[in-house]
């Protein structure tokens, strides 16, 4: 079985390209981080789905993004609550972490040159994509061109990393409703910025407001327990 | 002041690094990395450099690049010993460790975006560059172009990240002789790989080797220590 490497955060979108890796005949080896987020509620949920589907090898990194601030996510800035779709989709919001996915992505082409995988899985997207600058196709592929030139198999044979971005051009909706013929049990996901002390999302963040909106528009209700 | 961040191992070439952004009029800020090294010498040495150069703001990372492996840095292999030039530049040595240039520069990255700075500095050497793909010119190229896409002011106002490699097209006796004109005092700086527990240099690894002719070759003696 050929290796994939799987960004795996421990949300709707990255189990769903979990899920596709599964379904696309991949050995699956996921990667998560603890980057000073505010809560680790999703590296749980990031567990507890690779268990369920299957994955080999998970590795957990940890890394201090605190160091150097800049995100409502790391640092003691509020996040935003209760926007509408217009105000989500208008601005690059405090919820962005400066580099991250670059990062993150780093990390991967590491793990998925030591495994000998070629296959980097990132589930970024660029329609509800809250406007960060690193979930657009014309960085992937930047990155992806960068990575062909960065490894040992670039010099030695060629290297033919592929950066797979299966949701890029899906809608939340759209997501959801490939993930649950996959068989995604969403109820194990975690994507809230500002859950409650039990782990219940808050139901007002962007991240909430996105994944309800998903659910509602193909007529269902997210499973997650939102305490109104 | 134009504030950069230079990437500090705490060897030769990135202290000579250091010294040309200082000498270039940037405020200095330094990034330095715990990555599961056998050995933490040169982050004391980083630690000395950037006291005694008047960095402003100085950053070391914690990362566990063990958790992949895959190095003779990193994990239990053997650093090959008393290899001469054509064995040095004939393969990638087992010293190279996946993708370390890529997650270096990501971190360089977030670092710059939060502090506002487009300047990047790293010492990577195309000539004595031990075979190390991620320090070829095209491979930089490849970096900066998907900086330039990377981050929020990528989108709100045209991002002008720059990634300076002032020694890339320079021989080891080429950096020394211009470190030493800018006033580096190499006593300071760390390049072994396999070091005595005293941290005397081995004289014998790659980077020692490396060193030692550089130094040799415009008439003068590495000042650090060789127990022969």
């Amino acid at each position: 079985m050929t290796k994939a490497v799987i960004l795996l955060s421990g949300g709707l979108d990255s189990a769903t390209c979990l899920a596709i890796a599964k379904q696309d005949g991949y050995e699956l080896q996921a990667l998560s981080f603890k980057y000073g987020q505010r809560n680790e509620f999703e590296i749980n949920a990031a567990k507890n789905i690779a268990k369920s589907m299957g994955v080999t090898n998970h590795v957990i990194m940890n890394i201090n993004l605190r160091a150097f601030g800049g995100s409502a996510l790391t640092d003691n800035i509020d996040v935003p609550k209760n926007r509408d779709e217009s105000e989500i989709s208008s601005e690059i919001p405090v919820t962005y972490v400066p580099a991250r996915n670059t990062i993150f992505l780093s990390f991967a082409l590491a793990f998925a040159e030591t495994t000998e995988s070629n296959d980097i899985f990132i589930g970024v997207n660029a329609l509800d994509y809250s406007g960060y600058p690193d979930c657009r196709p014309e960085y992937i592929e930047a990155f992806e061109s960068m990575a062909r030139l960065a490894t040992k198999s670039s010099i030695e044979s060629g290297s033919s990393i592929n950066i797979h971005t299966p949701l890029i051009n899906l809608t939340k909706a759209q997501i959801i409703k490939k993930g649950m013929g996959l068989g995604v049990d969403y109820i194990k996901t975690h994507s809230c910025y500002d859950p409650f002390e039990t782990g219940d999302p808050c139901g007002k963040c962007d991240a909430c407001k996105l994944r309800q909106k998903g659910f509602n528009e193909i007529g269902l209700n997210d499973p997650l327990n939102y305490i109104s």
